[in-house]
């Protein structure tokens, strides 16, 4: 069996006699029940995950899948392909967005080469290049189906590496000039929406270059007439190798019970990837918040998944999901530490 | 002059100049011009309240104001009065939601004590009784209209108190069985419309205990006909104690120039009160989560308040407030921390 099948054998269901002991822990404490509102979802679902009545996720860590595509030759972006490259420098030096962010929440950054197109030379950055980027989808398929199931396996054995080294909660997070086309493209096969339903503006297109991006993902589709019943052969078509490598971290920390934050329309469309590969995976997902990237609050929708912020972020990098770290270990606190109607001497509802 | 007319007088405008400073540098940050968002207006929004360049809000304080409401013997809650008294004890204690949640974000809990029923003696709770708890709106007014100036000046002169001990961030939290019916009722009042239309179930109520509290609600302004053009008299007709130590904090933050974020229904109640009183005031808001309760979206959206968080929290304390926390800073990190394109050699759009 591969590792690929392994993993998606090993995703099993969340442990629901835990998550029952954390909703009885939580009516106790001092306050209405259920007005926590989401928190408490939150925690259950911890719960269920790690199968702990009081969940620890206080080892962090956001990685962040860089890649480039050829699509780009299409013109579909604001900014030239250099950026990926120039970007992942940035990481390493620490003075990105996602940086500050992971510093300012106590959170590990690891940086993954899955398939820039030029070299990248720095020991802090995994190098796990699968191709100099991915082939134009506009003119045929982004990669070889092998190539999807090896982009796959770069994030399950990540997710592994991490879980042996104590994380307890991972983000995903991504870099990739023209990354969004092939999003909306996997979104408009899987969804069985049009592309224009489902493609919006990157990271700052006007009306017409917005109108060619369309036209591009159209061509790529008619190019390539993926298979949404077909997952592997549908992301290797019209996908991206950081797209695959992040749908391969959220099947390994599933495989792994490791909860994982998705960030925004990039990272739910690999979120959409692993759901296809193993709908249960999804029950490991936590949603952090919706972007402005207008594809991704359907994208949510569909995968019945409920951001916690809304700031109309349209970054990347994983900065939603960081962002959200410090909820989510806030849930876990407040179940750990709040005082009972019993111990505080709080009357109860009458 | 008394100190409320000094303090109204004293709000001014916000510093134009440093947030068009603010707004250039964040153009130089390595990220697509406005991809992180509402973040960007965020430290925009500090930059003028503060006048730095590069606002630091790291010592925080969230006010927990605490009173009774003598309405509840309308039956308007569904927890008996007596647990206001018993949370305060709980807050001194650190076991309430709000002391877990601030010792998380690194901030300091300050009980205030401006209307409880019962005694509170302790020596941790700041002691500015007013009065023990309102009188019972739906039979007369809340309280006089002296009373309702001695409790905004509890919040005013504590703003000022914590700006001197270097506080540069501030919350508003509350306690205070059935204080969501003067809420509604002060929410009515000011935004013309019916008690149906701002009348929610509180801590939990029933549908048939819905419809009471809204008759309660009517009948309090039928008893008190408040003038929305007399904010003062609406407050201290249908208001709350705590509600008017929040507008005075309000109030007193924006005198300060000390940003201020505000919680969920009650605490924007009490913002709405602050507007009325100097419309200037809501410059110096920040807007942390949307409530379950169903008057605050509309609130919210009355006072072009913009909710960072989604997840449907009914507890009050100051919660939402303090989770919104660590958005904020992560807002005042990034626009200090992040990397220049020039710096990092990263190209900008073509």
């Amino acid at each position: 069996m591969s590792m690929l099948e392994d993993t998606l054998c090993r995703i099993g269901p969340l442990h629901r006699e835990v998550m029952a002991e954390v909703r009885r822990h939580l009516d106790q404490l001092t306050k209405p029940a259920g007005s926590l509102g989401v928190l408490e979802d939150i925690v259950t679902q911890l719960g269920g995950i790690t199968g702990q009545p009081f969940p620890d996720v206080s080892k962090k860590a956001v990685v962040v899948m860089a890649a480039d595509h050829g699509v780009v030759m299409e013109g579909v972006s604001a900014y030239p392909q250099e950026v990926t490259a120039q970007m992942v420098q940035n990481f390493v030096r620490g003075g990105a967005a996602i940086n500050v962010l992971a510093r300012h929440t106590g959170a590990t950054v690891v940086v993954v080469d899955v398939g820039v197109a030029g070299p990248v030379a720095s020991p802090q950055v995994r190098a796990c290049k699968i191709r100099p980027g991915t082939a134009n989808i506009a003119r045929g398929p982004a990669m070889s189906r092998d190539e999807a199931v090896r982009a796959l396996e770069v994030g399950i054995e990540l997710a592994s590496e991490l879980a042996a080294q104590g994380y307890q909660l991972l983000a995903t997070g991504e870099m990739g000039i023209g990354n969004t086309t092939p999003s909306s493209a996997l979104t408009a096969v899987f969804l069985g929406v049009s592309p224009a339903e489902v493609t919006g503006r990157g990271t700052g297109l006007s009306s017409r270059e917005l109108a060619h991006k369309e036209a591009v993902i159209r061509s790529a589709l008619e190019m390539n007439r993926p298979d949404p019943d077909d997952p592997l052969g549908t992301l290797a078509s019209v996908g991206g190798l950081e797209i695959a490598g992040l749908a391969g971290l959220i099947l390994g920390a599933a495989a792994c019970r490791i909860p994982v934050v998705i960030d925004g329309f990039i990272a739910t469309a690999a979120a959409l990837v692993a759901y296809r590969l193993k709908p249960e995976a999804l029950d490991y997902v936590l949603a952090s918040h919706c972007s402005a990237e207008q594809a991704h609050r359907r994208l949510l929708d569909y995968l019945k998944l409920r951001p916690m912020i809304n700031l109309d972020m349209r970054l990347g990098e994983g900065t939603g999901a960081v962002l959200a770290f410090p909820i989510i270990s806030a849930a876990a606190r407040l179940l750990r530490e709040m005082a009972t109607f019993e111990t505080a001497g709080v009357s109860n509802r009458s």
